[in-house]
């Protein structure tokens, strides 16, 4: 026998060979194939702030090219804590953030801290489809709650609630949503909240999507004076179109963000170290890009929401929040590889449904966040496939 | 009852208290005392390349701030290739490689992937003590095989070979070592991998400090054509002083690069966009700066071992590689507590030696890898408080 397999044949594989997000799939098709128009991605495809990379340019040339502490710099975490004033009204210090790499370290740690062996979590559905196998492989029961099509997939309190028990350690609660931009209500948290307390349940909330609110408030779970059992993941590459600086951060309780900044030490030591300076210089001036970017993403839903409409077979929902559109194919083409396969063909890439839950099923997400001309572009390479 | 605690307590810590690494502890008194002198972190504290800093400005100002392929793009991927193939003689395809957020999530990933519970697992002593808590997490059983402090800490095959059987999954090689820079010989590798194929038992080898000989050659687990067995650890972090960038690489098998691409998904979903466009650039350039670093570590080197010899009481072994000696203190103050509570009075930062195993008592850890001006000013200042 050959030694080769051997010894290959000892290791038991972490991961299923079905596991890869087809997200990250197409990320590699991408680099091989340029004039494909990207609306797979989660990510807001449109330039960075000017000034910000002028701060990260400085930083560059003046050495802060080095490691920083574990949990981020002082001035970063000082930052972040007088953002998160402006943006949501809410107070937090800078002992309960600890800097990631990402949202995905922020999420991967959390889990990490929280999940034991044969625990419950309850997730989305539909929902982001990587946090099935993040808690699957930790050995939770996942359950899915599920949201509501004929109510434009609002994140209503009622099926959270009534899957709330003993065995649930953790509720996952992702607003504004991926994929379907629903939004969770002040009454529908505080509801969950309270039970969840009751059942010793921790709420993951993931509100990397913030800044994209087009009707109602962003309703943050720091606002509820509950970080005994709340951890909230937020990142800076959604919100500022620097994805590729790996820059999220995590909120919670300091023995909980202790706990995880002794773990990251052996993950990723620290997050990087030139966007932590860069970052913290330019928090406090960020306002105008984050109207910009909000009014942009605002006007190109609008526009792709009509025009997706306008596609017989095709019924596009109005997110309320976040950087896509979650529209229902199945009187067009019920198959998602059927009609992701007709898209890629047309030049456009987008994410099959099924990737987000049983609910997603004949349909596909579709990023807007992107310069007006890419939206245009690949409306027109849509409609040409879906018309012909 | 407060409720509070009562959530809390229903978490199992996933860390102990005494588990942070005093490096790491060490970064954040650096944030708060800026006149410390930096001997303790384990990176490269001199400038970046200029040219290198400028590739990196200039892929940040034409966009590269975005997400890139979990495994990494195909240039930087390419560019490794062909860096390996210079410096070390030896051939790897790019599908061999996979881009991590520096060496640390190297070491995850493929500790991760290869040890179930109750594996043993072997390190050195004295070694880098973070190997001990990341494999003790996931279940390792942890035997030590010691150096020999005699024989300036060589990594001898003998101490090695005598521990592999068939519950050893994972023996970690260290060469040039963190923290004695010895090295491994050829022929010691050859034994090591001959007779651990036949137990199944794979290497992970930690070549991070490989660009830092000072005598012999770097023997490269790469060189054997065994990579049905051997995972190797790379990293720019050390190499081109840009730490902060978090920029490491994995060479494995096609297999265990998959298994670990996947789950980085989950963990970081990729690296550091723009570091790996300055870098792929560069690495073709780099060879003048490699070399004027070795050299500048050398001259450092040579001159903190013998001012260290001078002072009574303390023996300093010439190191064959990497960026730290490891002097004994025994003689003169065996509490290494003490010896670095009385090193930082003086305004300098170093790592007690127990953190590298039980042969680092009575040590320290003193890394010489800064301007000749920071290490004379170090040098002046441990002088002065060891003469005292």
């Amino acid at each position: 026998m050959n030694p080769d397999i051997l010894t290959l044949q000892k290791i038991n594989p972490i991961i299923k060979e079905t596991e890869s997000s087809p997200i990250r799939d197409m990320m590699k098709r991408m680099e091989e194939t340029p004039d494909l128009i990207n609306l797979a991605s989660g990510e807001a495809n449109f330039d960075a702030s000017p000034e910000l990379i002028e701060n990260a340019v400085e930083a560059m040339k003046t050495g802060r090219n080095r490691y920083t502490s574990t949990n981020g710099t002082p001035e970063i975490r000082s930052a972040i804590a007088s953002f998160l004033d402006v943006q949501m009204g809410v107070a937090v210090n800078p002992e309960n953030i600890l800097l990631t790499v990402g949202g995905m370290e922020a999420i991967y740690l959390a889990t990490r801290l929280l999940i034991n062996p044969g625990d419950t979590v309850l997730l989305p559905d539909p929902g982001w489809g990587i946090m099935k196998p993040i808690t699957q492989r930790l050995g939770a029961k996942v359950r899915f709650y599920p949201l509501s099509r004929k109510k434009s997939w609002h994140i209503n309190a009622e099926p959270i609630l009534e899957r709330i028990d003993d065995q649930c350690k953790l509720i996952v609660i992702n607003s504004p949503s991926n994929p379907t931009g629903a939004t969770i209500t002040r009454e529908a948290y505080a509801a969950i909240l309270e039970k969840a307390r009751r059942h010793g349940t921790f709420i993951l909330s993931d509100e990397v999507y913030h800044n994209y609110l087009y009707s109602g408030e962003h309703v943050s779970a720091l606002s509820f004076d509950a970080l005994d059992h709340v951890i909230v993941v937020n990142s800076f590459s959604k919100t500022f179109a620097v994805t590729g600086w790996r820059l999220g951060y995590v909120i919670a309780h300091p023995w909980v963000i202790r706990q995880m900044g002794v773990y990251k030490e052996t993950i990723s030591l620290c997050s990087y170290s030139v966007g932590q300076w860069a970052m913290a210089q330019y928090l406090p001036r960020c306002q105008p890009y984050l109207d910009d970017a909000r009014n942009l993403c605002r006007r190109n839903m609008e526009k792709m929401v009509e025009r997706l409409n306008a596609i017989p077979g095709v019924k596009c929902p109005v997110p309320q929040g976040g950087i896509y559109v979650f529209p229902d194919f199945s009187e067009f083409e019920p198959s998602a590889d059927k009609l992701f396969q007709c898209l890629l063909d047309s030049g456009v890439a987008v994410v099959p449904g099924p990737f987000f839950g049983v609910q997603g099923e004949s349909h596909a997400r579709i990023m807007f966040a992107a310069s007006e001309e890419i939206i245009d572009r690949g409306l027109d390479r849509m409609e040409a496939a879906l018309n012909a």
